[in-house]
């Protein structure tokens, strides 16, 4: 790949997850030039972990056939709590140790560039926004659907990062507040603790303590692999327990979907992340779910779709990110 | 008052309402120079509104002393479906056979001024941003409680309009959505089906049937008179069922608050209209619900208040709203 290939300026990001971090190069239209992935080493820590970020970027400019030089800022995303403008780490679950950590400004004097940081969903949503499902819109909402429910906010281009950078929290809404489910934060009745990964498969613990129908959920639990992955695989081969529990959790994704639907009103409402694999009939019973709940204007008028750049969309969107604050900008305002 | 008095350029706001039209004109400050209040006389018909509407511009800028030629550009703030952007009115329920209405283009034609179009809780929002009890910050999130919930979404000195117009419609979030309560709209488990005063005289008929305490509200009910009034004020003087029902009217607005501040993540929330006159206790229990449910940043660190503005929030809005399409701006950008 020669270095005229993709239009310039370039920029790298970096997206740093609790067990791998990914780094590419993307151009000023928002296409990837390299993409590479190595692990974090969390346990390591945060000393370790900028060295770690540090050589992430270096191979992915090494993989894109362009020099330092060549690269005019560098978006990092990350998880966990932060002040994203004071560029901090704060007290990131997934990361111990790594608290109170000024992980920008340690990157940004290790790499000699420009950076900024970026909550790695809102990342996620506004690497959708530039150049993926999202692209050409004014608005969306990316809901990340895995272990937990994560979510960003992209509003006529710019992120919604909130006062205490807790903007675009969507899995934290409170959809059940008598008798709702605890969530992984602590809290009750949120999202989280009814559509992620983890909750589903505990509603299929549930669900097995009192069904009486045969199902295959009961073998998947005994050989260890009940998962999300498997309950999906079962309600599309017809299996009735797995079915009425998929389509459960369409059911309350529908229902975040119309609460940022009578909220934030966007033009496009995404989903990403494992459970994004769960194919079209799913996202069918997302959508039937939102066109039964929202209002009718934005029940008729609101693509509801998954999210396409997978598991680059982290990395692209920090780019995005580091392009919008130093470079050439990416907002379509309206 | 001369003309001499407040800050040119000087705005007309224009607040129309089922029952009434208010207006005002505003100077480059916010600080409104007159207040005017006619019948707006809906059942009419749009002709006569539009009449009625620029007789109450006249009348406002009368009242404030100046001409015509000192108005720079007119804000018109309205109830029900539209689409602000083409300033047409689309299925107002307030306002019968406004149908399909280019409420905009006809009053900016008979006013002779540059016209904007805004959703009067939208301009209500606007408002108390620009000069009430969010002057000074960059993002909010305002509540009006009154027969329904409505509400506004201030972020970086922008409102959240949405691509259908359906942006900050807050009291139409989802907040219980298993066996939730029927709302005005018709959607079910909206925070309007159980914070608005009509809810909570609804709950209060309820809670007559089963409770066995005693309590003046079956007076109230008996004299005609129980109200969100004259429960707030049961609730204040120590009456059991009644301090129920208004705790229990906290805690729900309390949810609503968590949603927002998990994904707008606002410097402030205020809550406005009737109910915002329940005093300081409501608002302290609103406060500590908040603290129980939400992340503990915005939970330490989100200003939770009464709007200050009053009833002339909407036409401080709607004037708010000209100068930011037509005049000097009033973005807080940070």
């Amino acid at each position: 790949m020669s270095a005229s290939v993709g239009r310039p300026p370039f920029y790298l990001g970096i997206d740093l997850g609790g067990t791998n971090v990914k780094s590419g190069v993307v151009d000023d239209a928002g296409q990837p030039r390299s993409s590479i992935s190595i692990k974090t080493h969390a346990d390591r820590g945060p000393e370790a972990g900028i060295a770690t970020l540090a050589e992430a970027g270096r191979r992915a400019v090494e993989a894109s056939g362009l020099s330092w030089d060549d690269i005019a800022a560098v978006g990092l995303g990350s998880p966990g709590t932060m002040d994203i403008a004071a560029g901090m780490l704060l007290d990131p679950p997934n990361l111990p140790g790594w608290q109170n950590l000024p992980i920008r400004d340690l990157l940004a004097e290790r790499l000699g560039k420009p950076t900024v940081l970026q909550n790695d969903a809102n990342a996620a949503a506004y690497g959708e926004y530039w150049t993926g499902a999202g692209k050409g819109v004014t608005s969306l909402v990316l809901f990340t659907l895995g272990t937990g429910v994560g979510g960003g906010i992209v509003e006529r281009g710019r992120i919604i990062e909130g006062r205490h950078s807790h903007g675009g929290e969507c899995g934290h809404i409170v959809i059940q507040m008598e008798n709702g489910r605890q969530c992984g934060c602590g809290g009750y009745g949120h999202l989280e603790a009814y559509a992620s990964a983890t909750a589903l498969v505990k509603r299929a613990l549930e669900a097995l303590e009192i069904a009486d129908e045969e199902t295959v959920l009961r073998k998947h639990l005994a050989a260890g692999r009940l998962s999300a992955r498997s309950i999906n695989e079962a309600s599309l081969a017809g299996d009735p327990v797995a079915a009425r529990l998929m389509r459960e959790t369409a059911h309350y994704l529908a229902v975040g979907a119309v609460c940022m639907m009578h909220t934030i009103n966007p033009d496009i409402i995404l989903f990403a992340g494992g459970m994004s694999n769960a194919g079209p009939e799913f996202m069918e019973l997302i959508r039937q779910g939102v066109k039964r709940m929202a209002f009718p204007l934005p029940a008729s008028n609101t693509t509801i779709d998954y999210a396409t750049l997978g598991e680059e969309a982290g990395y692209i969107g920090a780019a995005g990110c580091a392009r919008m604050s130093f470079g050439t900008g990416a907002t379509r305002d309206d």
